[in-house]
């Protein structure tokens, strides 16, 4: 009988997902928090980086070579936003064919400067395919984190949710917002906080995993963009920021916090089911 | 007669080569001094950020993934310890086919890992090749920069160089050297430094370019890696700091500087030249 030969795991990342990994680099010590939105380095300050790259978040014909610098220093500062941090420098990298135009790389260093936030350094190289990574640096004088949420807070978002989803759909490019004024006021207070980037079931998960509490949440009340759908809310890029508070203020409140854990998403008081987006099951969930 | 039709410029980065990519960005003002090796953001802060992309700066069958990792991380702080600067913290972005085995991204992280510096924070991404996105943070009391080197400096090399393009040549894989502690040690007097990645001739010419002298090189004092030769200079990717300084202390001096510009390379007392190494002219100058 033939004994089981001695081989190392094969376990492919397209199986694990992008969670899994993270999960796993944390567990064997290898990474720090990297899931978060942003890291916290002491004395305030909250750094952020994040890869958009041609064919997986972005395509050509869908997307000016503008829109794509706007975009990749939004997400990244929309991740300082959601650490209630002001952004105060960027680095960016940008992967590049070699037939690239000048002009088309001016063009989307132009996007980036309309984020407002000045580049201080980065790298250019040659690659095959486009990809942009962009750090994004702030200052922060309280950062609410994912875990913080309790049962009696209220759920909180910046926005009508839905835009980025309705806009795929359309065949149209949505403009993320950058929510750094809300985000600097809800970290007064807030015990949780993070952007909406990976769907509002997902993100609303993250929070209710790292936090002590189940996130209940009411789609009656929450505010579509124009022309979005609930199932929109699946899709995520919204950039809005989720926030877990005592202290509404003037945002709108979509749910609360429970006792118990996971996450439940109701529509006219019915349980529903919302997907999200994750890295390397694209093909699943889109 | 026909009027010449109104269109844009379509000068490819092939033809204009990274450095003029990078002149064109600063002369409009849309980035502030990417080329450095590092920014400085006030209160000692340096940051620093560069990709690896596949097939252009690595090959799989010439390096394993745990190489990738330390390299991925070694050459970034290589660019910190040419800012005199100790680093801190690390954030990894990672772009990865969804085929990639988790076994190869652990070995990836442990290859970070043995540079010593932690990671906490990053982004993991599908990609149709491999990249890796390093940013490396750290403090410095003070940064040489590349400007200050004055007639009269003497220059300086951290150890023997060569080691790479040697390497590159026999199809083996030569490990950065992370000169961490040479570089605060040089620092601390130095009018200007730098890490050497993109060959000797080249590197100088940074300097030069920056400074308001001209760098005179003599290839009879520059130590040789072993099994290296003096045209393996021009390969770069050597990871030792070249600094200008009036203290050479142990390190090995290999030229100076003198009133005027550019940089003259001499064996036995005759003019030479060296190649170097620029992206997107990538297959001119390999």
């Amino acid at each position: 009988m033939p004994r089981p030969s001695v081989r190392r795991s094969s376990v492919r990342l397209s199986e694990l997902g992008e969670l899994g990994l993270l999960a796993e680099l944390e567990r064997q010590g290898l990474a720090e928090r990297i899931a978060d939105d942003a890291a916290q380095l002491g004395d305030g300050l909250v750094v952020t980086q994040d890869s958009l790259v041609e064919g997986v978040h972005f395509r050509f014909d869908r997307l000016s070579w503008r829109e794509l610098g706007f975009r990749a220093a939004a997400v990244n500062i929309s991740d300082l936003a959601a650490s209630g941090a002001r952004p105060e420098t960027l680095l960016v990298s940008l992967g590049l064919p070699g037939e690239t135009e000048l002009d088309d790389v001016l063009s989307l260093y132009a996007g980036i400067a309309e984020a407002g936030v000045p580049v201080r350094g980065g790298d250019t190289t040659e690659a095959a395919s486009v990809f942009v990574t962009v750090t994004a640096i702030g200052q922060a004088d309280r950062v609410p984190g994912r875990s913080g949420a309790l049962p009696g807070d209220k759920l909180v978002v910046t926005g009508p949710l839905g835009a980025a989803g309705a806009a795929f759909r359309a065949r149209r490019y949505a403009r993320p917002p950058v929510r750094v004024e809300e985000g600097i006021e809800l970290a007064r207070d807030a015990h949780a906080m993070l952007d909406l980037s990976d769907g509002l079931a997902r993100d609303a998960g993250h929070i209710a995993a790292r936090s002590a509490c189940r996130l209940l949440i009411e789609l009656d009340l929450v505010p579509l963009a124009p022309g979005a759908t609930h199932e929109d809310l699946g899709f995520g890029e919204d950039y809005e920021l989720l926030a877990a508070t005592l202290d509404p203020g003037e945002f709108t409140v979509i749910g609360r916090c429970e006792p118990g854990s996971g996450v439940e998403i109701r529509l006219e008081g019915r349980p529903v089911a919302l997907s999200g987006w994750e890295h390397f099951r694209l093909r699943e969930t889109r």
